[in-house]
């Protein structure tokens, strides 16, 4: 019966709930059971608020459904503040960080019923595409990806439910497609950020990581839309999902995909993809989206000097307690000039300007791409090809944070060692809902998302 | 016969050209008679096109009606690129510099008839808000106001019926505001800045001039809309006019206008100005705007660091060749570090949330400002008070342009000495129609606009 329940979707337990054909503190008490069985394994908490979290279940059991989350076990990356829990982005120079209250999007899932259970690992301040605390559910020895990849551990080990990520360059994308789950880069502005540890001002988005695109979305629903609090949201809501049989996918030619160091088995997961989207989508046209090979300097440029201005404070009084990656990328950053950091503000506004072409002068609605290169790396890896992991891996996940567009990471199947490999559906600006539509007519398909790693299940 | 056709405004001279109830050749003549009778005082032009102005009209005059501009001469600050016309920016680093491409405002205003007189005057760069070339028609002994300050003359001066100037921190609203005449700071991305010298990708701004609220909105409506070509051009387009008796008008407390150092006759100016609006819009509520003392620091930041990124090449090849001043602000922009640069935009970004505030949450649909606090100050000065000019005299234009506000500057009478002051309505984005309506209605029950500078007529 727990697993049973554990294998649901997000969607499925929530309805469950609502009907009251399960109690919240039933379904809270199966999710903390699992991560006390798995997370030896798999190290996707950095803390567990299970009292808090059995409290509250008990509290909705008693009262009126309050939303559409009502009683709904999630995760949240330990970057985003919940009120008197200590937020500390796995980063000792933030040791002791107790918020004093809820990060905007936290209020907004509470509100609409959801428990929060704890606070996923994360890559040191979510600078990096690994998270080394972390174990991959598919098989410990290799990474779960970062930074969010507590979260994606959690939710492809069936720890919980759904759970929320970052993504800067790839840090929602990236784990979701190493833990063969669904995740979602929103676009900039979409969701509010704050009450979140930001690492940039222009790159920074929050989003939900999940089983399922229709999970995904459900989180999404509700986290999304402008919040007088962040002065970066934007006001313009998503857009209402399209009709997917009427919608235009663009393929990159094979040439873009192995000037960016795509591997064989990356690039046969994209073909195999692409001919089951054709039966989805209205029709499909070879479309050759911008290089992101200039974007990668400018874009950290703009990263590394924000991170520093961020971080400004917190350098001045504990600089020697980041760790030596984090203090070198933050110094790296403080060393950006100002020129420098203009410019490179002006090409990425080029890029986005680039891309945005794509779909209105080639008449596309969403592109597909993978989301790594390369497959699920060993974990505790921090090279590869002679390369740090960051420019390694995220040619096709950053140039996407610079254009501000959305993508959903998906499921794409599995390789010869039996880890995940998927991809990325990027889309106009605020049409998450759409890449969500496409996502779940993919999921009805193909089925991958239902696979379950051994941990999970044994 | 010439002294009616001047005075008269550029929707009235359009609607002859159009009912060709007299010629583009007549019209152009006049105006060229104009420039030649008054130049010499005023100093308006860099450069005038006589030629090419003339074989335009009589194009023009042979052929159908081809725009809501048929035949009507402007001019166009000396930043803005004509095909084969030198467009130096009253700068020696750019002498030589003849573009081989018309800036998209050109073609878009060329495109509906408009004929192009010539260039104006600037300060070198646009990088002041005087304009030692020129002078003030109501008195040569006072300054134009800059950057924007030839094409503000010309106005004036009836030279011309129209012009556009660039606004990065009050340079179209403050030579407006000194030589009498309407212009319209836009939105940040309203207009294509394709084909300009830009000194800031974050606060510069093309907007129309000319003598009368509705003669600014014909030049916009023709100049406003998204462009391929320009990256930071905004999809969303102007909104339409609201009903002007339904609009909640916010007037700054005392103390605001106070802090910023207004001197008496520009708040009495206010102050009559505010009466007559109350009789026009809907309500009139006290609200108190965003203190721009913070901003002013940042804002420079931002404006000299994007001026020495666009710069760079210029600087590298002929720094030597830039004034004193000019050379300087690039220098100081040079060693703007990222880290100040990245924080200046976030403390911009409030600021812009700020303004958003005031709209959203206080229920106010404009808001009057005055544009300088001083009068219009002697020709040749550089310092107020103590302070350079640019901080002594934008404490209310250049937080507009931080805010990406757009903002109308209209003539609201004449001081003991017979020289302008006029006051700014800033709306929400977008709202240029709105403004340009309800800066008509005010004119229609001022007149102000209608007085004509001694030289003009004489």
């Amino acid at each position: 019966m727990t697993a049973d329940l554990l294998n649901r979707s997000l969607v499925g337990v929530s309805r469950s709930l609502a009907n009251r054909e399960v109690s919240a503190a039933e379904v809270v008490a199966a999710v903390l059971e699992q991560i006390e069985r798995t997370d030896e394994t798999v190290g996707a908490f950095s803390s567990v608020q299970a009292g808090a979290a059995l409290a509250r279940a008990n509290e909705l059991d008693e009262g009126p459904v309050v939303g559409p989350l009502h009683g709904v076990p999630i995760a949240l990356k330990d970057l985003i503040f919940t009120t008197g829990v200590a937020t500390e982005a796995n980063c000792d120079a933030l040791a002791g960080f107790v918020p004093d209250h809820n990060a905007t999007v936290v209020d907004r899932l509470a509100g609409a019923g959801a428990i929060i259970i704890g606070k996923t690992n994360t890559h040191e301040l979510a600078f990096g595409v690994s998270c080394p605390v972390s174990h991959n559910p598919w098989n410990p020895d290799r990474m779960t990806g970062g930074s969010s990849g507590g979260s994606a551990a959690a939710v492809s080990a069936r720890q919980v439910f759904g759970a929320l990520g970052t993504d800067t360059g790839g840090s929602v994308r990236i784990p979701a497609n190493y833990c063969g789950i669904t995740g979602i880069k929103t676009t900039r502005g979409a969701v509010p950020r704050a009450g979140i540890h930001l690492i940039s001002w222009t790159y920074d988005t929050v989003g939900p990581m999940a089983r399922t695109a229709e999970d995904c979305l459900a989180l999404l629903e509700v986290m999304a839309g402008h919040a007088a609090d962040d002065p970066y949201s934007a006001k313009q809501p998503l857009l209402p999902a399209a009709e997917v049989d009427g919608l235009t996918l663009g393929v990159p030619p094979e040439a873009w995909l192995h000037n960016a160091g795509t591997v064989e088995a990356v690039g046969a997961t994209l073909h195999t993809a692409v001919e089951t989207l054709a039966a989805i989508v209205g029709q499909v046209r070879a479309v050759t989206p911008p290089s992101g090979k200039d974007h990668a300097q400018h874009g950290s440029a703009i990263v590394f000097a924000e991170s520093a201005a961020l971080t400004a404070t917190l350098r001045a009084e504990a600089n020697d307690r980041f760790g030596d990656e984090v203090r070198g990328i933050l110094s790296a950053g403080a060393e950006v000039s100002g020129v420098d950091l203009a410019t490179a503000q002006d090409v990425r506004q080029q890029l986005q300007q680039d891309w945005q072409m794509l779909f209105d002068e080639q008449g596309v609605d969403l592109i597909i791409a993978p989301v790594n290169p390369n497959q699920v790396l060993p974990h505790g890896l921090t090279e590869l090809g002679g390369l740090p992991l960051i420019p390694a891996t995220t040619q096709f996940t950053f140039p996407v944070n610079g254009a501000g567009l959305p993508a959903i990471a998906l499921p794409g199947g599995f390789d010869a060692d039996g880890l995940p490999i998927g991809f990325q559906l990027i889309g106009r600006p605020f049409s998450e809902r759409t890449l969500a539509a496409v996502g779940a007519a993919f999921q009805t398909a193909t089925g991958h998302h239902l696979q379950v790693p051994a941990v999970a299940s044994s």
